[in-house]
């Protein structure tokens, strides 16, 4: 279990900060903690996204030839229906999918349903939930 | 407030696994959770770390030359002991200190302390402490 | 103590969508939950205020002018530094006061301090910390 | 989520604190915190309902032409249980149903059930519950 | 630790309403839970305390002369401040001290602090701190 | 709700310690706290019951006869499974039942169920559910 | 109810640390806090399990002669479905269970599920689950 | 952190019943949860202890002659008063001390305060304060 007190923060590049604004706040209902030139920061299921203006590159890639790894971040549910919650949220207001709901690791302890959407500055979220909770680490 | 029941999951590249675990695990003091071939996953301060085994750069960045912007992840504390605790961890342990401990925006209401960290594969870590917690996000 | 799952609502009017934003995001560091073309809401200290597009009165009431009562509203604040440290946001980032930090009751079991600001569309917020916690409600 | 130690406190109009408290103790099941001469307060779902004695309008205005916008308040619950214990309660106290139980925005996100209640002093108060409990705010 | 959802309840004699609610409510500044014709109950610090109109005895015992033993009730508080603005409200608002603030088992494990209030229908209140509070029990 | 760090202290007679442990700690299943010759301290459901060594009354009231009011006390449960569960457990332990489960004022929002045990000291004790939490108090 | 901020520790022999965390990590699922030259120490659901490099006996005991008294120790679940899902786990990576899952004292109030395995250094983990949570003491 | 609502079990052997309760529960302020025949099981700091009824060994051995390790068990406490108090407890009820209060690993990050006691049946108690709570698994 963690610290309820304690705030997980990620920094991560944001091509456009209106966008980055629609797409967290307007689309993922995420909250808006504050906005400068530079940078706005994300109430991000309780943690902190900070999101830093950042040029994209100059070739863009498309999001299909993302690679999922090494980096990728998102929350682990620890109930099923907060996880279909945000799917069925993802689907609704059509927020762009790199993978679409699926479960990894059939037969092993560590099964879990995930999906992947995209931030318009090629982020990947991962967004996970594992049958026993314990796997959650 | 976060959710204490879910858990904030990160996926980082981890040039070599061994490493990798003597530095969060005898270092920072964050607990193992498990361990396969091409990855370790971290009980990061109640968060989930993945450590994915990931080929280095062709050629290595000396760490003071790494770009702190914007890519960065830790965790800020809600009371000042907490921080205080791993800062001084980090200097008996001798970990390699990215950025020693400072304050940023001093006058401002965002008035934080902080000091940075770099693993073995080039992750920087930030830990922060905010003198008003309604800025931790 | 009240339930930390259930949520008070409040709605009330707002003369100007951006300008509410300004004041509650950027002034006294609530986040900004959703925004729609006739309203914004606020997660405003874990509850949530609903500002409803309104037209603004005819005839201007100056701020000094405005009545306490009936209507109102803010936070109590359990412990004295949490009311402290918005009592110095408030003053750091010059928020309109309706009424500077005062103690009433003294002398009785009912004292506490309190200030009022006021918002861009004259509705009142008062915070308040009383001495014994027993007399919030 | 809202910090259990602090409280929202709301301050609104009473034309008549005995029947405000019947209303609101013996109707609602909130309970009494402290009565004086010109207010009552509330302990309304574990927040501060403060009522202040304040002379009607000169013209009554019949319930159904109040105006729900911008001004009403509430509870927003977590669990649909609780929404629906509240209404059962209201119907068999047969307090006055301005609006009774009705869905809104049906087909997205933010879908919820709705019903609100006048109090004497025409004060409307909506009680709600939301599908996805990430839209309470 | 006690459950924090299930609620102690004490039903004890009240000789007459209106005066039980006096002390309860505007003294010890408890909340008035439900009033009926034949007893009030209130939210005595989170527990139940159920008020039933009795008789009084024929002849009266005056205060100083009530059995301590075996009956009696209160609250034994963790943290001391709590024990402190307790006696601080008994003695501001002039409750009635059937024994004054003492303390007990000076030079044992057991030792704490205690005084005791009488209620308008005889009943008498003790409440108590003990320095170690694993001996609460 | 109730603050979970303080506890409820009732004293109540005991004509015999022995009796008086085999019925809470090997009947109810609570815990014995502390012993003393005139005396055991209970941990009563979270709550502290301390029973007092005390003279029977000369004529003993058979438990049939004895007075539900105006002086009882229990514990209302917030799920009507423990509720179930200590039923059960009397039931199954043949604890001595003054009043056998019921349901009291059906029709109306207090509605609840209830049963009444007696302990070896002709105290009573009652256990309550009721449909709607929020009238637990 | 225990606290949340303390932990129970427990000191056992270990005759290899790598089996050991291999066993308590990689096996049951738990969490590598420190790993020493004499001892690892695990975070063993919650609590500390400190394993120290010690001999094995001269003679080996088979698992199945191993007396299951007066030492073992184990987790009791609140709720069956950890308590499942345990069982599960110790099912799929095929951990050796000394006793598979039972039922004790069917129709006693202290009717409780458990089942047994064994690490390799011969000590027995017990885990159960009581129909009465009251019986978990 | 651990699960509040799990509970560690630990058996132990008790070479008499009597004795156990009366050092646990008379001594350590320990709570008595269910006496047997043939064992006692205790709400140990919020844990349970069963001690079972064993045979003592043959020969005796000293107290300072009792191996420290690899079997013993206690709890590490969060919080320094809480460790002072125990401590405070041991002293004035003169329970006996196998070891006195000592400070362990001075100069590492792991250092923390322990003293150990002996209960009747030669088993050894440790209990424990860490100056970095991360350290305390």
């Amino acid at each position: 279990m963690r610290e309820i007190r304690d705030v997980f923060h990620l920094a991560i590049p944001a091509y456009d900060l209106d966008t980055t604004v629609d797409f967290y706040v307007g689309g993922l209902g995420c909250k808006l903690a504050r906005r400068y030139d530079d940078r706005v920061t994300i109430d991000f299921f309780g943690d902190q996204l900070v999101c830093h203006l950042s040029a994209p590159p100059e070739v863009e890639t498309p999001m299909e030839q993302l690679p999922m790894y090494p980096r990728h971040f998102g929350v682990t549910f620890r109930e099923s229906q907060d996880f279909d919650a945000l799917y069925h949220l993802c689907v609704q207001r059509k927020l762009p999918f790199y993978a679409d709901v699926a479960t990894r690791f059939d037969g092993l302890v560590e099964v879990h349903r995930t999906f992947v959407v995209c931030d318009p500055s090629s982020n990947l979220l991962e967004f996970k939930h594992y049958s026993d909770p314990r796997m959650m680490y």
